[in-house]
Protein backbone atom coordinates (compact mmCIF):
# COMPACT_ATOMS: atom_id res chain seq x y z
CA UNK A 1 0.00 0.00 0.00
CA UNK A 2 1.18 3.66 -1.09
CA UNK A 3 1.12 6.40 0.93
CA UNK A 4 -0.11 9.96 -0.06
CA UNK A 5 -0.03 12.72 1.64
CA UNK A 6 -2.56 15.33 1.12
CA UNK A 7 -1.35 19.01 1.10
CA UNK A 8 -3.87 20.83 2.08
CA UNK A 9 -1.98 24.33 2.45
CA UNK A 10 -2.76 27.18 0.87
CA UNK A 11 0.24 28.80 -0.92
CA UNK A 12 3.29 27.31 -2.97
CA UNK A 13 6.24 28.27 -0.63
CA UNK A 14 3.83 26.32 2.24
CA UNK A 15 3.59 22.92 -0.16
CA UNK A 16 7.56 23.00 -0.85
CA UNK A 17 8.18 23.00 2.62
CA UNK A 18 6.02 20.54 3.78
CA UNK A 19 6.75 18.40 0.94
CA UNK A 20 10.76 18.85 1.74
CA UNK A 21 10.05 17.53 5.28
CA UNK A 22 7.45 14.92 4.60
CA UNK A 23 9.02 13.25 1.07
CA UNK A 24 11.43 10.75 2.36
CA UNK A 25 8.32 9.15 3.80
CA UNK A 26 5.65 9.16 1.15
CA UNK A 27 4.71 7.66 -2.11
CA UNK A 28 2.74 10.35 -3.95
CA UNK A 29 2.75 14.23 -3.04
CA UNK A 30 -0.89 15.34 -3.16
CA UNK A 31 -0.85 19.12 -3.97
CA UNK A 32 -5.09 19.76 -2.44
CA UNK A 33 -7.71 21.99 -4.28
CA UNK A 34 -8.22 25.32 -2.32
CA UNK A 35 -4.13 25.08 -3.21
CA UNK A 36 -4.56 24.71 -6.59
CA UNK A 37 -6.59 27.41 -7.04
CA UNK A 38 -5.24 29.81 -5.06
CA UNK A 39 -1.87 29.48 -6.76
CA UNK A 40 -2.97 27.92 -10.15
CA UNK A 41 -1.29 25.22 -11.65
CA UNK A 42 2.58 26.60 -11.10
CA UNK A 43 2.03 24.90 -7.38
CA UNK A 44 2.04 21.32 -9.43
CA UNK A 45 5.40 22.67 -11.54
CA UNK A 46 7.14 23.64 -8.28
CA UNK A 47 6.54 20.34 -6.46
CA UNK A 48 7.11 17.89 -9.54
CA UNK A 49 10.21 20.19 -9.50
CA UNK A 50 11.18 20.07 -5.98
CA UNK A 51 10.35 16.19 -5.97
CA UNK A 52 10.84 14.50 -9.60
CA UNK A 53 10.82 11.43 -8.27
CA UNK A 54 7.62 11.32 -6.38
CA UNK A 55 4.19 10.75 -7.90
CA UNK A 56 2.58 13.87 -8.05
CA UNK A 57 -1.54 14.04 -7.28
CA UNK A 58 -3.29 17.13 -8.72
CA UNK A 59 -6.53 17.47 -6.81
CA UNK A 60 -8.52 19.40 -9.73
CA UNK A 61 -11.55 18.03 -8.69
CA UNK A 62 -12.86 18.53 -12.19
CA UNK A 63 -17.12 19.05 -12.78
CA UNK A 64 -16.60 20.16 -16.56
CA UNK A 65 -14.06 20.82 -19.60
CA UNK A 66 -12.54 17.25 -17.94
CA UNK A 67 -9.52 16.98 -21.26
CA UNK A 68 -9.14 20.52 -20.78
CA UNK A 69 -8.35 20.97 -17.37
CA UNK A 70 -6.69 17.52 -16.97
CA UNK A 71 -4.55 18.01 -20.11
CA UNK A 72 -3.61 21.80 -17.63
CA UNK A 73 -2.98 19.44 -14.75
CA UNK A 74 -0.36 16.43 -16.82
CA UNK A 75 1.59 19.67 -19.00
CA UNK A 76 2.30 21.22 -15.53
CA UNK A 77 4.09 17.64 -14.14
CA UNK A 78 1.02 16.04 -12.22
CA UNK A 79 0.86 12.67 -12.67
CA UNK A 80 -2.46 12.02 -11.31
CA UNK A 81 -5.64 14.53 -11.95
CA UNK A 82 -8.70 14.09 -10.51
CA UNK A 83 -12.08 14.55 -11.65
CA UNK A 84 -15.32 14.53 -9.74
CA UNK A 85 -17.59 11.17 -9.62
CA UNK A 86 -20.56 13.28 -9.71
CA UNK A 87 -19.36 14.72 -13.21
CA UNK A 88 -20.86 13.26 -15.97
CA UNK A 89 -19.14 10.42 -17.99
CA UNK A 90 -18.03 12.60 -21.33
CA UNK A 91 -16.25 15.00 -18.47
CA UNK A 92 -14.25 11.37 -17.37
CA UNK A 93 -13.79 9.90 -20.89
CA UNK A 94 -12.53 13.40 -21.69
CA UNK A 95 -9.84 13.43 -18.85
CA UNK A 96 -9.03 9.78 -19.72
CA UNK A 97 -7.84 10.92 -23.07
CA UNK A 98 -5.60 13.70 -21.93
CA UNK A 99 -4.44 11.33 -18.97
CA UNK A 100 -3.00 8.51 -22.13
CA UNK A 101 -1.93 11.78 -24.40
CA UNK A 102 0.27 12.01 -21.08
CA UNK A 103 1.37 8.78 -20.15
CA UNK A 104 -0.51 9.24 -17.19
CA UNK A 105 -3.64 8.78 -14.91
CA UNK A 106 -6.88 10.26 -13.98
CA UNK A 107 -7.82 9.32 -10.49
CA UNK A 108 -11.81 9.58 -9.49
CA UNK A 109 -12.65 11.29 -6.23
CA UNK A 110 -15.62 9.79 -4.74
CA UNK A 111 -16.67 12.54 -2.85
CA UNK A 112 -20.81 13.32 -2.57
CA UNK A 113 -21.47 10.19 -4.55
CA UNK A 114 -24.61 8.01 -3.02
CA UNK A 115 -23.96 5.14 -4.38
CA UNK A 116 -20.37 4.75 -4.06
CA UNK A 117 -19.76 1.16 -5.11
CA UNK A 118 -20.95 1.12 -8.60
CA UNK A 119 -20.10 4.52 -9.14
CA UNK A 120 -16.38 2.99 -8.71
CA UNK A 121 -16.83 0.04 -11.17
CA UNK A 122 -18.82 2.63 -14.09
CA UNK A 123 -15.54 4.85 -13.88
CA UNK A 124 -13.14 2.12 -13.81
CA UNK A 125 -14.96 0.94 -16.95
CA UNK A 126 -14.53 4.45 -18.13
CA UNK A 127 -10.38 4.24 -17.52
CA UNK A 128 -9.87 5.62 -14.29
CA UNK A 129 -6.69 4.40 -13.02
CA UNK A 130 -8.25 4.27 -9.40
CA UNK A 131 -10.78 5.85 -7.10
CA UNK A 132 -10.53 7.88 -3.99
CA UNK A 133 -13.35 6.49 -1.58
CA UNK A 134 -13.29 9.86 0.21
CA UNK A 135 -14.72 11.90 2.52
CA UNK A 136 -14.22 15.48 2.21
CA UNK A 137 -13.47 18.10 5.09
CA UNK A 138 -17.01 19.64 5.89
CA UNK A 139 -18.46 15.89 5.70
CA UNK A 140 -16.38 14.76 8.13
CA UNK A 141 -17.11 17.04 10.54
CA UNK A 142 -20.92 16.31 10.28
CA UNK A 143 -22.71 14.52 12.59
CA UNK A 144 -23.08 10.42 11.53
CA UNK A 145 -19.86 10.34 9.43
CA UNK A 146 -18.64 6.86 9.60
CA UNK A 147 -15.17 6.18 8.34
CA UNK A 148 -15.77 2.52 8.55
CA UNK A 149 -18.18 2.76 5.63
CA UNK A 150 -15.46 3.95 2.98
CA UNK A 151 -13.53 0.84 4.15
CA UNK A 152 -16.70 -1.66 3.13
CA UNK A 153 -17.38 0.46 0.03
CA UNK A 154 -13.64 -0.02 -0.88
CA UNK A 155 -13.42 -3.80 -0.56
CA UNK A 156 -17.15 -4.48 -1.81
CA UNK A 157 -16.00 -2.68 -5.32
CA UNK A 158 -13.54 -4.79 -6.12
CA UNK A 159 -11.30 -2.19 -7.63
CA UNK A 160 -8.44 -0.32 -7.65
CA UNK A 161 -9.45 2.52 -4.77
CA UNK A 162 -7.44 4.88 -2.31
CA UNK A 163 -9.03 5.67 0.58
CA UNK A 164 -9.22 9.68 2.13
CA UNK A 165 -10.90 11.57 4.82
CA UNK A 166 -9.70 9.96 8.24
CA UNK A 167 -6.80 8.33 7.35
CA UNK A 168 -4.23 8.54 11.07
CA UNK A 169 -2.36 6.32 12.95
CA UNK A 170 -5.34 4.52 14.68
CA UNK A 171 -6.59 3.93 10.94
CA UNK A 172 -4.14 3.25 8.76
CA UNK A 173 -4.16 -0.94 9.48
CA UNK A 174 -7.96 -1.22 8.70
CA UNK A 175 -7.37 1.00 5.72
CA UNK A 176 -4.59 -1.86 4.15
CA UNK A 177 -7.02 -4.89 5.67
CA UNK A 178 -9.47 -3.66 3.32
CA UNK A 179 -7.19 -3.72 0.39
CA UNK A 180 -6.32 -0.09 -0.25
CA UNK A 181 -3.86 0.37 -3.03
CA UNK A 182 -3.18 4.01 -1.27
CA UNK A 183 -3.87 5.40 2.03
CA UNK A 184 -4.44 9.21 1.89
CA UNK A 185 -3.26 11.19 5.31
CA UNK A 186 -3.75 14.95 5.32
CA UNK A 187 -4.38 16.59 8.20
CA UNK A 188 -2.91 13.73 10.67
CA UNK A 189 0.76 14.82 8.82
CA UNK A 190 0.14 18.51 7.63
CA UNK A 191 -1.47 19.38 10.86
CA UNK A 192 1.12 17.70 13.59
CA UNK A 193 3.60 19.54 15.12
CA UNK A 194 6.07 17.08 13.89
CA UNK A 195 4.94 16.27 10.03
CA UNK A 196 7.84 14.10 9.09
CA UNK A 197 7.40 12.29 12.23
CA UNK A 198 3.97 11.69 11.85
CA UNK A 199 4.79 10.62 8.27
CA UNK A 200 7.21 8.21 9.12
CA UNK A 201 4.86 7.00 12.10
CA UNK A 202 2.66 6.04 9.15
CA UNK A 203 4.76 4.91 6.82
CA UNK A 204 6.19 2.62 9.78
CA UNK A 205 2.75 0.98 10.49
CA UNK A 206 2.48 -0.01 6.72
CA UNK A 207 3.05 -3.59 6.69
CA UNK B 1 -32.20 40.33 -17.13
CA UNK B 2 -28.76 41.15 -16.34
CA UNK B 3 -25.85 39.77 -18.65
CA UNK B 4 -22.96 37.75 -17.97
CA UNK B 5 -19.84 36.31 -19.90
CA UNK B 6 -18.13 33.77 -19.27
CA UNK B 7 -14.31 34.28 -19.61
CA UNK B 8 -13.47 30.63 -20.42
CA UNK B 9 -9.63 31.27 -21.43
CA UNK B 10 -6.90 30.02 -20.21
CA UNK B 11 -4.58 32.79 -19.08
CA UNK B 12 -5.05 36.02 -17.24
CA UNK B 13 -3.81 38.07 -20.50
CA UNK B 14 -6.16 36.51 -22.20
CA UNK B 15 -9.10 37.29 -19.75
CA UNK B 16 -8.05 40.97 -19.05
CA UNK B 17 -8.03 41.16 -23.39
CA UNK B 18 -11.44 40.07 -23.36
CA UNK B 19 -12.92 41.68 -20.89
CA UNK B 20 -12.13 45.29 -22.25
CA UNK B 21 -13.46 44.40 -25.29
CA UNK B 22 -16.82 43.45 -23.51
CA UNK B 23 -17.45 45.08 -20.41
CA UNK B 24 -19.50 47.69 -21.85
CA UNK B 25 -22.28 45.40 -22.58
CA UNK B 26 -22.08 43.14 -19.49
CA UNK B 27 -23.06 43.39 -16.16
CA UNK B 28 -21.05 40.39 -14.23
CA UNK B 29 -17.53 39.21 -15.78
CA UNK B 30 -16.88 35.60 -15.12
CA UNK B 31 -13.54 33.95 -14.41
CA UNK B 32 -14.14 30.28 -15.81
CA UNK B 33 -13.02 27.04 -13.78
CA UNK B 34 -10.14 26.38 -15.59
CA UNK B 35 -8.88 29.93 -16.00
CA UNK B 36 -8.78 30.27 -11.78
CA UNK B 37 -6.82 26.35 -11.86
CA UNK B 38 -4.63 27.75 -14.11
CA UNK B 39 -3.58 31.19 -12.69
CA UNK B 40 -4.96 31.08 -9.29
CA UNK B 41 -7.13 33.74 -7.71
CA UNK B 42 -4.49 36.40 -8.45
CA UNK B 43 -6.59 36.30 -11.55
CA UNK B 44 -9.65 37.14 -10.17
CA UNK B 45 -7.84 40.30 -8.48
CA UNK B 46 -6.25 41.28 -11.69
CA UNK B 47 -10.09 41.49 -13.62
CA UNK B 48 -12.03 43.41 -10.71
CA UNK B 49 -8.59 46.11 -10.56
CA UNK B 50 -8.89 46.58 -13.99
CA UNK B 51 -13.20 46.77 -13.58
CA UNK B 52 -13.95 48.00 -10.53
CA UNK B 53 -17.12 48.93 -12.02
CA UNK B 54 -18.43 45.20 -12.57
CA UNK B 55 -18.88 42.40 -10.93
CA UNK B 56 -16.91 39.47 -10.52
CA UNK B 57 -18.25 35.90 -10.92
CA UNK B 58 -15.23 33.23 -9.86
CA UNK B 59 -16.62 29.95 -11.10
CA UNK B 60 -14.71 27.96 -8.43
CA UNK B 61 -17.30 24.78 -8.26
CA UNK B 62 -16.24 24.32 -5.00
CA UNK B 63 -16.82 20.71 -3.73
CA UNK B 64 -15.56 20.82 -0.26
CA UNK B 65 -14.16 23.09 2.17
CA UNK B 66 -16.89 25.80 1.49
CA UNK B 67 -15.54 28.35 3.71
CA UNK B 68 -12.01 28.35 3.28
CA UNK B 69 -12.31 28.23 -0.83
CA UNK B 70 -14.93 30.75 -0.69
CA UNK B 71 -12.95 33.30 1.83
CA UNK B 72 -9.97 32.71 -0.65
CA UNK B 73 -12.32 34.02 -3.55
CA UNK B 74 -13.97 37.23 -2.04
CA UNK B 75 -10.22 38.06 -0.58
CA UNK B 76 -9.17 37.90 -4.26
CA UNK B 77 -12.05 40.50 -4.97
CA UNK B 78 -14.93 38.39 -6.01
CA UNK B 79 -18.09 39.18 -5.97
CA UNK B 80 -19.98 35.93 -6.73
CA UNK B 81 -18.48 32.91 -6.11
CA UNK B 82 -19.71 28.98 -6.72
CA UNK B 83 -20.13 26.26 -5.52
CA UNK B 84 -21.45 23.00 -6.69
CA UNK B 85 -25.01 21.83 -6.05
CA UNK B 86 -23.50 18.09 -5.90
CA UNK B 87 -21.75 19.34 -2.94
CA UNK B 88 -22.87 18.28 0.71
CA UNK B 89 -25.12 20.87 2.48
CA UNK B 90 -22.47 21.54 5.35
CA UNK B 91 -19.82 22.61 2.10
CA UNK B 92 -22.45 25.21 1.02
CA UNK B 93 -23.63 26.78 4.47
CA UNK B 94 -19.41 26.82 4.63
CA UNK B 95 -19.50 29.28 1.70
CA UNK B 96 -22.52 30.82 2.33
CA UNK B 97 -20.45 32.11 5.75
CA UNK B 98 -17.91 33.16 3.86
CA UNK B 99 -20.05 35.56 1.47
CA UNK B 100 -21.72 36.82 4.73
CA UNK B 101 -18.17 37.79 6.17
CA UNK B 102 -17.20 39.70 2.87
CA UNK B 103 -21.00 40.94 2.30
CA UNK B 104 -21.11 39.02 -1.16
CA UNK B 105 -22.87 36.05 -2.60
CA UNK B 106 -22.76 32.44 -2.93
CA UNK B 107 -24.53 30.96 -6.27
CA UNK B 108 -24.90 27.36 -6.53
CA UNK B 109 -24.16 25.61 -10.05
CA UNK B 110 -26.65 22.93 -10.70
CA UNK B 111 -24.38 21.03 -13.02
CA UNK B 112 -24.24 17.65 -12.65
CA UNK B 113 -27.68 17.58 -10.63
CA UNK B 114 -30.31 15.08 -11.60
CA UNK B 115 -33.17 16.59 -9.87
CA UNK B 116 -32.42 20.49 -10.28
CA UNK B 117 -35.77 21.75 -9.24
CA UNK B 118 -35.46 20.27 -5.54
CA UNK B 119 -31.86 20.89 -5.64
CA UNK B 120 -32.38 24.51 -6.18
CA UNK B 121 -35.24 25.45 -3.91
CA UNK B 122 -32.93 23.38 -0.99
CA UNK B 123 -30.08 25.20 -1.95
CA UNK B 124 -31.88 29.31 -2.01
CA UNK B 125 -32.62 27.89 1.63
CA UNK B 126 -29.81 27.74 2.67
CA UNK B 127 -28.51 31.04 1.55
CA UNK B 128 -27.35 30.95 -2.08
CA UNK B 129 -28.32 33.96 -3.73
CA UNK B 130 -29.26 32.31 -7.00
CA UNK B 131 -28.91 29.46 -8.55
CA UNK B 132 -27.51 28.36 -12.10
CA UNK B 133 -28.98 26.28 -14.57
CA UNK B 134 -26.27 24.57 -16.30
CA UNK B 135 -25.39 22.50 -18.66
CA UNK B 136 -21.48 22.21 -18.38
CA UNK B 137 -19.34 22.23 -22.06
CA UNK B 138 -19.03 18.24 -21.93
CA UNK B 139 -22.98 17.94 -21.33
CA UNK B 140 -23.99 20.23 -24.18
CA UNK B 141 -22.05 18.15 -26.79
CA UNK B 142 -24.02 14.63 -25.47
CA UNK B 143 -26.53 13.27 -27.51
CA UNK B 144 -30.10 14.67 -26.46
CA UNK B 145 -28.38 17.60 -24.39
CA UNK B 146 -31.93 20.12 -24.60
CA UNK B 147 -31.58 23.64 -23.72
CA UNK B 148 -35.21 23.54 -23.30
CA UNK B 149 -34.99 21.73 -20.04
CA UNK B 150 -32.90 23.94 -18.31
CA UNK B 151 -35.30 26.94 -18.90
CA UNK B 152 -38.34 25.10 -17.51
CA UNK B 153 -36.35 23.59 -14.66
CA UNK B 154 -35.55 27.44 -14.01
CA UNK B 155 -39.27 28.61 -14.15
CA UNK B 156 -40.46 25.65 -12.20
CA UNK B 157 -38.30 26.38 -9.29
CA UNK B 158 -39.75 29.20 -8.55
CA UNK B 159 -36.61 30.99 -6.54
CA UNK B 160 -33.95 33.43 -8.64
CA UNK B 161 -31.70 31.51 -11.31
CA UNK B 162 -29.34 31.93 -14.04
CA UNK B 163 -29.34 30.31 -17.28
CA UNK B 164 -25.80 28.84 -19.03
CA UNK B 165 -24.68 26.27 -21.33
CA UNK B 166 -26.21 27.42 -24.91
CA UNK B 167 -27.08 30.93 -24.49
CA UNK B 168 -26.73 33.16 -27.74
CA UNK B 169 -28.86 35.09 -30.06
CA UNK B 170 -31.10 32.12 -30.60
CA UNK B 171 -32.08 31.34 -27.28
CA UNK B 172 -31.54 34.71 -25.16
CA UNK B 173 -35.01 35.72 -25.37
CA UNK B 174 -36.51 32.55 -24.63
CA UNK B 175 -34.27 32.89 -21.13
CA UNK B 176 -36.22 36.00 -20.46
CA UNK B 177 -39.38 35.00 -21.34
CA UNK B 178 -38.51 32.20 -18.44
CA UNK B 179 -37.82 34.87 -15.18
CA UNK B 180 -33.89 34.17 -15.27
CA UNK B 181 -32.29 36.99 -13.31
CA UNK B 182 -29.14 36.60 -15.40
CA UNK B 183 -28.03 34.77 -18.80
CA UNK B 184 -24.64 33.90 -18.74
CA UNK B 185 -22.72 33.77 -22.09
CA UNK B 186 -19.88 32.02 -23.15
CA UNK B 187 -18.65 30.36 -26.55
CA UNK B 188 -21.42 32.90 -27.99
CA UNK B 189 -19.01 36.10 -27.14
CA UNK B 190 -15.54 34.52 -26.39
CA UNK B 191 -15.99 32.18 -29.77
CA UNK B 192 -17.25 35.23 -31.73
CA UNK B 193 -14.80 36.59 -34.42
CA UNK B 194 -15.75 40.14 -33.19
CA UNK B 195 -16.74 39.48 -28.94
CA UNK B 196 -17.50 43.09 -28.67
CA UNK B 197 -20.06 42.74 -31.48
CA UNK B 198 -21.47 39.97 -29.89
CA UNK B 199 -22.02 41.17 -26.28
CA UNK B 200 -23.19 44.29 -27.71
CA UNK B 201 -25.82 42.25 -30.16
CA UNK B 202 -26.69 40.09 -26.46
CA UNK B 203 -26.76 42.63 -24.80
CA UNK B 204 -29.55 44.75 -27.63
CA UNK B 205 -31.65 41.48 -27.55
CA UNK B 206 -32.72 41.97 -23.57
CA UNK B 207 -35.54 44.13 -23.59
Amino acid sequence: MKLQVAMDVLTTEAALELAAKVAPYVDILELGTPLIKSEGVRAITAIKTAHPDKLVFADLKTMDAGELEADLAFAAGADYVTVLGTAGDSTIVGAVKAANAHGKGIVVDLIGVADKVTRAQQVTGLGAVFVEMHAGLDEQAEAGFTFATLLTDGETSKVPFSVAGGVNLDTIAAVQRAGAEVAVAGGAIYGAADPAASAAALRAAIV
